[in-house]
């Protein structure tokens, strides 16, 4: 715990001319690397979750669209910014609730006009730009967010959002970082996450392997933690915040904050702006993905409900409204209290990197 | 859904001079029965959870006590009643939150001073009182709690609380069978209810065999359903009800009250009296069971968690406040947004069928 770069995991890298993700379906039993080559694995990657966590998937997008370039120049000097459309198009449609990955195709096909010869070397070195960001943004927002917790803070975190869902060192995860590095923590909770149990399989895993301990929780647990006094604040991530200030995250974010306020225990959550969606006015409009039920009436790849006759409703995210939100982290600074008015400040700040 | 018997399984029974309990860990993949003979096996069963849910421990435990008095009557004529003592503590160790299991050991005790030669047919004649008594007040209160259910409701419910825990027919999802039966029901959800998957795996089966439809929810998905509009009534079981209304039931259930109350939605407890602990002022002074760790760690008997570094906090249990309760359902009648005074008038009641 010596120093604030305490991670030592890399979702997402580009080496020797290909995108290489750690497969996160295969985690904590096996570290797996997968190699790909070509936009379309990348879309793949990103529908099937081997890459999850909204920065991570608009970091491996942006990459895709390198290896897309490279294709579609390959093919046709001509006609490959025409021709590069359909990978944009299919890359933005990989996933619905995180807005990361349209943001970040929009970025990428933002220097397509001006490229002149082989298109490579400008795109790579763009998507290396939004990668180098995202790390920096989360190393700022983890300094900003560990500045709001008190000494010997008991802490409460939800889904993955460390380095395995970004580009490293992590959003919410990344201020419990931080703030841990500073002495400040004195417990770390982790919800289980069902149903794809990220919290067990990613977060425990990631912070096993950096030192830190943690403490796994059934979700059903978490408002009994918060009434036995154990937790000071609730501190997650978000896969697209809208105009307002609502957040949508992780299935299970939601009643963590209605428990929060219940308690009077802070709820933070921490995203870079480009998470922020002001064309949607409020979480209302955010699309919801939801998934076969399987995944509800399953465990750890077992079948644990009856084979026949049970249904289940398995949305992957919800919505927590603005007002039940303490503060939202972002690299550009700290809203608190979030509404609309605060929100639009905020992006209309000098900070802005433009989208 | 024609007629309120609407409940096939029978988790515990007397049958050819033994106990048979339908083994719930085996669930739902098989269907498997344990045949006992000794108290010592019944106590097991108990401890392991072969048999779980608060009103079938009790009735498991009152047929222990008829297979204890057969062993120590045979074995001495003279000493039985002193010996049994042995087998009635070790009883009420099996499991600490729920407060039936002492109940129901307590009144077999009561006969034992006044029996005269052989025990074994008056204990079986208390033993069976007891089964009986169940659920018959499981009927009664099939029928109080349906009636506070508006036509067309959704209901949400938690962990089991069918006939696989209870005598028969269930206390909430008794509440939950009756109020179908009288097509007041629009919808079933049920939590999964980790660690131990008691709403997938029990809640799910029973009503599938019973033609009722449900859909499964992860837990954490709970407060989502509700500010969908999905949910009128929350509707859960107990383990032990305090003096003051509070209730002691499996963990999640403080989380599902809370959330219940921020959407202005219906809460209620449904147990029999003999949940009622008035020894015990308040919820805080009820014994929670902690349990492994690795119930946590691990889903459907698969490791989930990495295998080193990582800890959990599993308590089985959890204390819902009297003030977060909009009905506690017993078979004595309703008491209406609890309290102690409200708690000591239904026990002082007419009804009282002593302990």
């Amino acid at each position: 715990m010596s120093s604030i770069d305490h991670d030592t995991v890399r979702a997402v890298a580009w080496r020797d001319g290909a995108l290489e993700l750690i497969d996160q379906r295969a985690l904590p039993q096996r570290l797996e690397t997968l190699r790909l080559t070509t936009c379309t694995e990348v879309r793949q990657a990103i529908a099937d979750m081997a890459v999850r966590g909204a920065p991570a998937i608009g970091i491996a997008a942006a990459y895709g669209v390198v290896l897309a370039a490279r294709a579609r120049y390959a093919r046709s000097r001509l006609h490959w910014r025409r021709d590069i459309e359909a990978d944009l198009y299919n890359l933005k449609q990989a996933r619905p609730t995180a807005v990361n990955l349209a943001w970040a195709v929009e970025a990428m096909r933002a220097p397509i006009p001006h490229v002149e010869g082989d298109p490579e070397p400008v795109l790579l070195e763009a998507a290396q730009r939004i990668h180098r960001d995202d790390v920096r943004a989360n190393r700022t927002m983890g300094r900003l967010g560990a500045d709001l917790l008190a000494p010997g803070s008991g802490v409460l975190t939800h889904c993955n959002t460390g380095s395995l869902a970004t580009g490293g060192h992590g959003t919410a995860l990344g201020v419990i970082r931080t703030a841990y590095a500073e002495g400040k923590v004195a417990a770390v909770y982790a919800g289980e996450t069902r149903p794809w149990l990220q919290g067990s399989r990613l977060t425990a895993w990631e912070l096993a392997r950096d030192g830190l301990p943690v403490r796994l929780i059934a979700d059903g647990a978490a408002a009994a933690l918060m009434r036995a006094g154990a937790v000071d604040w609730v501190i997650v991530g978000a896969d697209r915040i809208a105009a307002n200030g609502d957040v949508a995250n992780k299935i299970g974010t939601y009643g963590l904050a209605v428990a929060a306020r219940h308690h009077g225990i802070g709820f933070m959550v921490v995203a870079p702006s480009s998470t922020l969606d002001m064309a949607v006015a409020s979480g209302e409009a955010v699309p919801i993905e939801t998934r076969p039920a399987d995944e509800v009436l399953s465990a750890a790849g077992v079948r644990v409900a009856p084979a026949e006759g049970v249904d289940a409703w398995n949305p992957v995210f919800d919505v927590t409204p603005a007002d039940l939100i303490d503060a939202i982290v972002t690299e550009r600074g700290v809203v608190r209290r979030p509404d609309a008015a605060k929100m639009t400040r905020l992006m209309a700040g000098p900070e802005c990197r433009g989208a």
